[in-house]
């Protein structure tokens, strides 16, 4: 894939875990999506740990939009009653990527039966991606990679660049 | 996969069916939904044959959802005028659970590519899981048979066991 | 499959295309969809450019439904800001049909990862159906004859032939 304009590839994430911003337990997953960023060639220009509370969180996921063109968030998508990181997302996102969630659950399932239980959404904030991970490392880490290689073009895409390719 | 709050795996059976409701066909569906809910250790709590009504559908669901942790409806899911337990069903939910829908279609698909057209969904009302079925026989088994093994794991993180596994 | 009902397998096709609409570049995509639609045994009745702009898109959709009972459209499912043809499809739509959605991305997923990034739905509006296909011609051909098969089915079924089969 060739790019006339160069995309500027920066992420931000979100570690969405009421034990880890109480500081009850430290954040494993956030540090390894970062890696796994780098290594898709992202520049991570911002880490934020929060509880899982729906407004912060959409306040949260709003201002690194401003910060960064790929805003991955990590838990808070599973089916119990304090797991409202989808909700969050959903409100603060102009359209949703149907498909690239169901290709997270889609890969996801190829390791672990429960990816089918995972409630995460993509969603498209202006020019930003909005990408929910799950909370466990190895979730987040497999479900970021199953879509990672979409991002560079998604994100040409919202910069006004499509030329057909 | 072991629980330290054992869970009360109850289920109820929903058949929507007008010709059903009306004695004019005799429900196979439920009493072979039933079946393959004991073999997966569900005890079954209740069944009910309702007819393809919106409003009726929604009460019964929410009714069922006070007495068994599992509501399983069969029938209404196609994209006839009539079908209306997807409606039913999204309008007593929650949240939904759209991976359980999507691995219910991507195992059917397996078998009949008709599969693409079911629109049954699977959502959470309280501390209740509801998956629509669809209506005939060994649909309804099939779809069931390929979701029915999250649903345990699925109670228990409703219950509030978040312990991550 | 028999029917006791002769299915009238009519279809419209819509190229939704700004440069197509101002005569800018050749509508490639509306002719390779228009002969797939053929091949599979369908009566091309009725066939429109538009541009990019979700109102008129929804009134020509309307308006094709009435001449056709298959109404295809090519173009305007990505991401970026000007497609809008989702948006327009649903807002006309009585109920979606997920699965018809999901498995066009699923085997369009085998070709092109990029499938993934595609917002195209399907859904029902009176008897007729709406399918969005992706803009580029062997995009659009693969997506509908991805799922063709499922059309004459689903028609009869909206047309209230519901004998289970």
């Amino acid at each position: 894939m060739s790019s006339s304009t160069p995309e500027p590839l920066t992420a931000a994430v979100l570690t969405v875990s009421d034990s880890s911003a109480r500081g009850e337990r430290s954040d494993l997953s956030g540090p390894a999506v970062g890696e796994a960023l780098r290594l898709a060639g992202f520049e991570v220009v911002a880490k934020e740990i929060i509880s899982d509370d729906q407004v912060p969180i959409q306040q949260a996921i709003a201002r690194l939009t401003e910060k960064a063109r790929l805003v991955v968030t990590t838990g808070g998508t599973g089916i119990a009653k304090r797991d409202v990181t989808p909700e969050a997302t959903k409100a603060v996102c102009d359209r949703l990527l149907q498909g690239v969630a169901e290709k997270m659950r889609l890969e996801g399932g190829k390791k672990t039966r429960f990816a089918a239980l995972s409630r995460g959404i993509c969603g498209v904030r202006g020019q930003s991606v909005i990408l929910n991970l799950p909370g466990s490392p190895n979730g987040a880490v497999d479900s970021l990679n199953a879509v990672i290689d979409l991002m560079p073009h998604a994100l040409q895409l919202l910069s006004g660049n499509t030329k057909h390719q």
